[in-house]
């Protein structure tokens, strides 16, 4: 029988007996910024973090799926992890949009050629892995998506291992999430002025699925997939460099560092906006402004950024209410909506996208997609049998720090169900900043 | 019957209805670093040249092979190439030793970025193509490799579709070249301290082979094989930064704009090297030395250049002669040996790099091979029948510089057979130059 349809070779590294991680550029371009801005700045290269991973679906039992030996060794690997010369020639060639000014410079990249990964701390406690991270800031933060990559593939390859499914099995399995993506794509047909990046490392199916998917978004939908997070994607195969924005570790961490100066946790937020902005320039000016809350954000914003930022990445609250929070803001503030961007990057999947574009497209220059794990990894509804159908999902799943400089790390979110932190500084930042605008919503990844 | 050998998908681009050339960093990596040196000085960079295609060896007819309208196709496909912005970051990325200094500069790259192959002219004269690229120098350079790959997996593509093989004769054949590539390994491997890259680019058997034989010498050997000249590849799947030195074409084209003007004939040949040197520094300072013959390059070189520049690439000359020609002149000029390189690169096996290098190795510091067509094209005695077996192996070709300014271009070498330019031209320049050290040597590739 000639195999026309994939089987677990085609779709799982250790079904090869590969590493998952093979590179420091299987992850998300917006670390090597981030941890570029965060060398750069003494205050924060060796503040001592600490990361975890956090499994926000509590009927995900990772510890009864994936054999310790198994998680062991995938992290080891990743300790091994060095950039090579080719690698650093990518990522150090990128330029911001006048095509001439270098991004990430030789300096940054000359300390990361002699980084390694920091070492991890595995534990088991009540029947769950504890999976943690603590070191300087500027290595740490690297675990991040790669942490995620490694159990999301762990996950998903020892949940069919262990059912034990027949070779056929497999492959309608996966002919059936491929049957998906190509629904997906109709979908965004519809929308040709829809544009979106895959954001789809941390969560993703398995290293190869990942990299199906860009192939089939950049032979279907060139025009509508603008490029990956990814930089090794982007390397590869990409004919766009990778896209990166940032992440709520720089406003969590800032607001660590303010102690319990009231005044400095309430301006950490703005000021972290201001040392990107000066860092990075307009180009990549991308806020996330969910980390405390959108609305006080945006109600406490100063005016120099409503003008001269590009636009906001929205990640917790409805796209819907998040982007007219954002127009109201720009009009008071006299900006011209042409001028400016919206990146919903929420949990989205095609039909999402399609809605968001239609109804609250034409309020703003661009709405862009931050398109996530629906993109590649949803196999929903795909299991071959009743038993375990229920499990083979994407499941809600992060990585956050969660301590700096002793002091433990704050999300608020406009999405309750998203929040971290301990108990007493969640209540201090509510007091902070307030809840307006805080509701809860059904969080699939 | 489970696929365990390869075909004809494996094997060619054509098999699977593709390009052969689908990126502009498809090429050697020596086209940027000349590209660059040649679009820099306006006297260079829309110097009107013509390169042609040379097929030195007569028995191989590739208007026999190859349909004309094949070769039209794929030659059309290349006037369509852009360099992209991941591309660009990639070139734009690559740095000195320092890990610092910027090797090709934005401004060139924004030029890169507009810039078209001009077009080919194609006849048939006398039953065989004439295949010539006229059009500003900085713009024609890029078609000397890109020509080349094209002939040549077009010519052994049809070779084996004109012939009829079976299915199961392509497999043997394949499997008797992979073969051939293992003894290769096993040779190299006697030598420890041998280090090669490879410079496979031009006469590839084929796109998909020259990527496979690159992983195979990155899997097998992969202290011994310490990159490769495809700025592609390097890309793709390097770890290492792609290889380049420079070529023939910079002294034979400041040769013709130096006219009849016998002095400064004389001085092109070391003017280039300075000017090479004045852009690229020590790094990227290797010399090739017999484009009008090495021993009287040597004989009339400036003391700086013995000093100053890391080294030279061996091309025509035995390379135990060539070897000992520049310790004698290094030895004269009171140079350390131990600082200097040799770069043999032509036509070497495997076993004529061991060779050279226990003959030569411990004469200077270095001693580094550039390994080209017999690394992964050496179909020589692989064709499973008796009827076509002499036509099926790599053959000489080249595709060089005839014309700049109007005046025709002259390289003399040290192997007559390698020899170029109009009988007349030829006369002068071996009465300027001499003739010493000149010695015919068969030619494989």
């Amino acid at each position: 029988m000639k195999r026309i349809l994939m089987g677990l070779k085609e779709i799982f590294c250790l079904a090869n007996g590969e590493a998952i991680i093979q590179s420091i550029l299987d992850t998300d371009y917006y670390k090597y910024l981030m941890a570029f801005f965060i060398w750069s700045n003494p205050l924060y290269r060796d503040t001592i973090v600490t990361f975890k991973l956090i499994i926000r679906d509590k009927r995900v039992r990772l510890a009864d799926v994936i054999p310790e030996s198994a998680l062991r060794e995938q992290l080891d690997e990743c300790m091994k992890l060095v950039i090579n010369p080719a690698e650093c020639s990518f990522v150090g060639g990128m330029t911001l949009s006048d095509n001439k000014t270098i991004i990430i410079p030789g300096d940054f990249l000359a300390a990361l050629r002699q980084m390694r990964l920091p070492p991890y701390d595995l534990k088991v406690e009540n029947g769950e892995y504890v999976l943690t991270f603590t070191g300087p800031w500027w290595k740490v933060t690297w675990w991040e998506i790669i942490a995620m990559a490694i159990v999301s593939e762990l996950y998903y390859y020892f949940s069919i291992k262990n059912a034990g499914l027949s070779e056929f099995e497999v492959m309608t399995t996966y002919a059936g999430m491929i049957k998906k993506v190509q629904d997906k794509i109709a979908i965004i047909r519809s929308e040709p002025g829809l544009r979106f990046a895959l954001f789809d490392t941390r969560r993703r199916h398995s290293r190869y699925m990942q990299e199906m998917t860009m192939d089939i978004m950049r032979s279907e939908i060139p025009d509508q997939c603008v490029g990956s997070s990814s930089v090794l994607l982007s390397m590869k195969h990409g004919s766009n460099n990778p896209i990166g924005t940032n992440a709520h570790e720089l406003p969590m961490v800032k607001a660590c560092l303010a102690g319990d100066n009231i005044d400095r946790i309430r301006s950490a937020q703005y000021e972290i906006i201001k040392e990107w902005y000066d860092m990075f320039g307009h180009d990549m000016s991308i806020m996330l402004p969910d980390t405390f809350g959108t609305a006080q954000f945006l109600a406490g914003a100063p005016t120099w950024m409503a003008h001269q930022c590009k636009g906001s990445r929205l990640d917790s609250m409805h796209p819907d209410q998040a982007t007219d929070l954002h127009v109201r803001w720009w009009e008071r503030e006299g900006v011209d909506l042409q001028t400016k961007l919206i990146l919903p990057s929420d949990g989205l999947d095609a039909q999402d996208m399609v809605d968001h574009y239609r109804r609250n497209g034409n309020k703003i220059g661009t709405m862009s997609f931050g398109w996530g794990t629906l993109a590649g990894n949803d196999c929903r509804g795909v299991w071959p049998r009743n038993e375990g159908a229920d499990l083979f999902r994407p499941f809600s799943m992060a990585c956050k720090v969660v301590e700096a400089a002793g002091v433990g790390a704050v999300k608020l979110s406009d999405n309750p169900s998203k929040a971290t932190g301990p108990e007493d500084r969640v209540k201090l930042f509510k007091e902070i900043f307030g809840v307006e605008g805080a509701e809860e919503r059904k969080v699939i990844v």
